[in-house]
């Protein structure tokens, strides 16, 4: 097969939608904006505006077709015309709202199977927020801020499943996340923590390398040399320790290798503002 | 590649271990008995007589070769012997215990990524009671027991990722726990719930069909038809709704393919007592 998987692009949340709009304009350009075709999905919010603005903003970006999947209820999941949408979509850009929503409404259904097999063929997907968290297989589904990981601080739950490397959080330096972030990764040090900022994406290509982009930064909690988690000793909102962490704060430009596990600063990229 | 997968074996805790084995024993047959070589890693518990115990009863069926892994620590996971026992094993046995000692000291480690590796090349792989909730993707670590479905009732956490069709509960029926394994599927009705009986196990073979054996039974929650779940919109131990569910109790002989979601009475095996 020649097809290679397509981007997964988790958007840390308030990604900036005014002015020079950095990480939504590159979502569009590998989309192929004028030739390329995005579905938006706001089953996250419950604001009716959400998807409508999302629609606009991609419009405003010279994409050539861009539209709305009113998914509501896991009965709109099995709709031809939105599975026809999603095979024909070069894109697909989920918003932010709650991720409990993406995952109670669209796991399982007939759209969330179209979406993990069209992002293998090439289909690019991007969250923000919510839609970010809702990428990976296993999701941040809520959980308490501050900077100390503690037994029971976070809950987690399947998410799509597009990659199981990494779990995903958000607004991560404006909320402080680190804590409830690094408690989730203590259950099981196999996957590799992603925290995201605020106007600040984590585009990971085909071969598993993720590229920053936008005004924030990305820590990545890489746990290939943890020796020791006290997960499985804690008991109720007591803290955890974990030894042999590996950490990377990447900005724009910054890469990090999945597989390999290796950061490089990279190059610098417009950041807008 | 002609090769297939491994078996995947649930086991829902205390297995007859004094009479007819029928559980021990059909994982020994597949495992080839007198000509098979099976590993045992008692990395669950913290008694140390636990991993004895199981290698005296494979060698009481008849096993050719069995071995205990001795892993205690994630630094034990890079051993080159036990790397070695495992690519040349037959069949992989994982003790009960608390379940989260397996996936804070296996997760993300060599021994555990050989594991899955050789699972998709042949390697057998069989947990009861901690053991058993380990071998998935999605993993109950804890929860509370009662029928009811409740907000924030279960925790989950990445397992060791044999497969992500399931979500499994054991001592299911003896600690009442359908309403924690319910509130698991809440989450995201997309894998199948398998709440597991003591001394009974789900022999999953490489074409996705899973047969009961033993003395009890094993309920089959199958979300593929849910239309409603109300965890997003839920609090603070409240209990859940979910409709649509389809539920299956199915004893010895008893058959479920996870791909077509097909169960079948099947025909009557030895339950042994």
């Amino acid at each position: 097969m020649s097809q290679s998987r397509g981007y997964i692009v988790p958007i840390g949340g308030a990604e900036e939608k005014l002015k020079d709009r950095v990480v939504l304009r590159h979502f569009a350009e590998i989309c192929g904006r004028r030739t390329g075709e995005i579905a938006v999905i706001a089953t996250a919010s419950r604001l009716p505006e959400t998807g409508r603005d999302y629609v606009r903003l991609f419009r405003d970006l010279k994409v050539r077709k861009v539209k709305l999947l009113d998914i509501h209820r896991r009965s709109d999941c099995d709709d031809e015309d939105y599975l026809r949408m999603i095979d024909r979509a070069d894109g697909v850009f989920m918003t932010g709202g709650d991720q409990l929503r993406l995952s109670t409404i669209i796991g399982g259904t007939p759209i969330g199977e179209a979406l993990i097999r069209r992002n293998r063929e090439g289909l690019h997907v991007a969250g923000t927020s919510a839609g970010a968290a809702f990428i990976s297989t296993h999701m941040i589904a809520f959980g308490d801020d501050g900077p100390t990981p503690r037994f029971n601080m976070v809950t987690l739950c399947p998410g799509l499943g597009l990659t199981d490397q990494v779990i995903v959080d958000q607004h991560f330096r404006q909320r402080n996340r680190l804590g409830r972030l690094l408690a989730a990764i203590s259950y099981n040090p196999a996957m590799i923590g992603l925290g995201i900022d605020e106007d600040t994406a984590a585009f990971i290509d085909p071969e598993d390398t993720l590229t920053v982009y936008g005004s924030g930064g990305i820590t990545v909690v890489d746990p290939a040399e943890v020796d020791y988690s006290s997960m499985d000793q804690a008991s109720q909102r007591k803290p955890i320790s974990l030894t042999g962490l590996r950490l990377h704060v990447l900005i724009s430009g910054g890469t990090f290798n999945l597989v390999t596990r290796r950061a490089t600063p990279g190059v610098a990229l417009p950041t807008g503002g």
